[in-house]
């Protein structure tokens, strides 16, 4: 018991998962992959995920040869076999194996991986006091909306948000929209009224994002999913990051500058309570 | 003796060649590389790949624990022991192993793989007679001046171009600026100059484009390394496209549309001759 793989059949420790040199996830970062929080046991919105997995393995050309019941099924075995109940199940696939071409034979088969690890602890700093985002002119891909291993952009991203102290960098386009994090959505809240980018090809659309915009619907907050500039950030009375994982991180400074008073804002702590709430309840949909 | 990989110190076929599911490599595309032609036993312009691999290091923050004395001795221990005269030499440096985390260590020990295989067969006919390409709204990130394995921007690019039934596919900008290909750069000849993209960060400076100029200024044709456009593509006298190890291939056709008389063009050749001649002598710089 305990953190656990499962790569194309075989399951067993980290310390024992290895793939060939010649996957495409390695050569070319050439896969999808989505990332599950388990709570107590049961995995959260787990259909969703899968749907996604879908929309990403189809916009690459990868065909799935599993279906969405199969890939629940091993996710729910190695799930079951870690013994984790505060989880993080990892699903990746890439396009296969083969020696190292850009091209790839239309027959290849795809590969699976799927881990099964502790979620990481979250100070609870980040939700009383809020945390640091710093701005990135955007430079990654413009198909955001697939959830690509190609990641190195992001990685970069997030490296410069923790050099600079702070816990996201927010994309910004060159004529000032504001798109999302390196790895999570950005909301602001401004007169009450909910803003979030649009889930186009300059987002991925995450899950908590959506989840999100359905709360928000059910409690009566007025939501508008449309592009907004760096200067509504900077002038919003609220920001925050929503995230499988983080779920819903208040933001307090953006480039340094202050977020309305500097502390977590009163909607934000209410959509994040709600979620919780619904989370604990609706694992496993 | 035959196609060998070297992967952290190990050495061995490319059957018994695997990596952790942990590395950075498979996980986040988070690793830059280079591809080595090799003529007659001999790494052509060894150096200057050697270069622009600390480049392309030095840009993603990855502090290689290499000079390049050493990576030059292991890739000749690797192309010795392969005994494969006319190879193709792989290096790819991934930022480490770690549980997957866009946030890294600063203490993570980059992972090295090298590869030697042999060349691919170029069909006669790419340079007798000309390729096809396509044109591709640039959808890529835009550090393309980092050889980044995390490619599947280039993947797809170079997919669709053979669904096209073309070589490959060239990115052009919203302004119709052209850059380069999806694994190659583009050069141009109208009125017997050349011209072809500056190395910015829109493209990747290709070691054979280097040399393609330098060739030119000895051999007295002018060349303009600066920024044309697609209208420009349309209008040339002659257009080709270079890499280490297509060479310099000819364009007949773009986007369906023929180039000129839809044959290859006399200074292409000319100046494919000269490189040939120039690589085969000066190889092992």
């Amino acid at each position: 018991m305990g953190e656990l793989v499962y790569l194309n059949g075989w399951v067993g420790p980290f310390e024992e998962a290895l793939i060939s040199v010649n996957d495409r996830g390695y050569n070319f970062g050439d896969g999808v992959y989505e990332v599950i929080r388990v709570y107590d046991g049961v995995m959260f919105a787990l259909e969703d995920h899968l749907k996604r997995l879908e929309a990403s393995a189809a916009a690459v050309e990868i065909d799935l040869p599993w279906d969405r019941r199969q890939l629940a099924g091993i996710a729910r075995d190695v799930l079951c076999g870690s013994g984790i109940g505060e989880a993080m199940v990892y699903m990746q696939v890439t396009r296969g194996i083969a020696p190292r071409n850009h091209l790839f034979d239309p027959d290849i088969k795809p590969g699976l991986l799927v881990t099964v690890r502790n979620v990481p602890e979250m100070s609870p700093s980040i939700y009383s006091q809020g945390v640091k985002v710093i701005t990135q002119q955007e430079f990654r891909w413009q198909m955001c909306n697939v959830k690509s291993i190609s990641l190195q952009g992001a990685v970069l991203a997030k490296h410069r948000a923790r050099k600079a102290g702070a816990a996201e960098a927010v994309f910004v386009l060159p004529d000032g929209t504001v798109t999302e994090c390196g790895a999570s959505n950005i909301f602001i809240v401004k007169n009450g009224v909910l803003m979030t980018h649009p889930a186009d090809n300059r987002i991925l659309a995450g899950i908590t994002r959506q989840y999100v915009l359905e709360l928000a619907e059910s409690m009566g907050l007025p939501a508008r999913v449309e592009p907004f500039k760096l200067t509504d950030l900077l002038a919003a009375d609220e920001v925050f990051f929503t995230g499988s994982v983080v779920e819903i991180a208040p933001v307090v400074t953006v480039d340094g500058k202050q977020v309305s008073d500097g502390r977590p804002g009163p909607l934000t702590e209410r959509i994040r309570r709600e979620f919780i709430s619904l989370s604990r309840k609706k694992a496993d949909n």
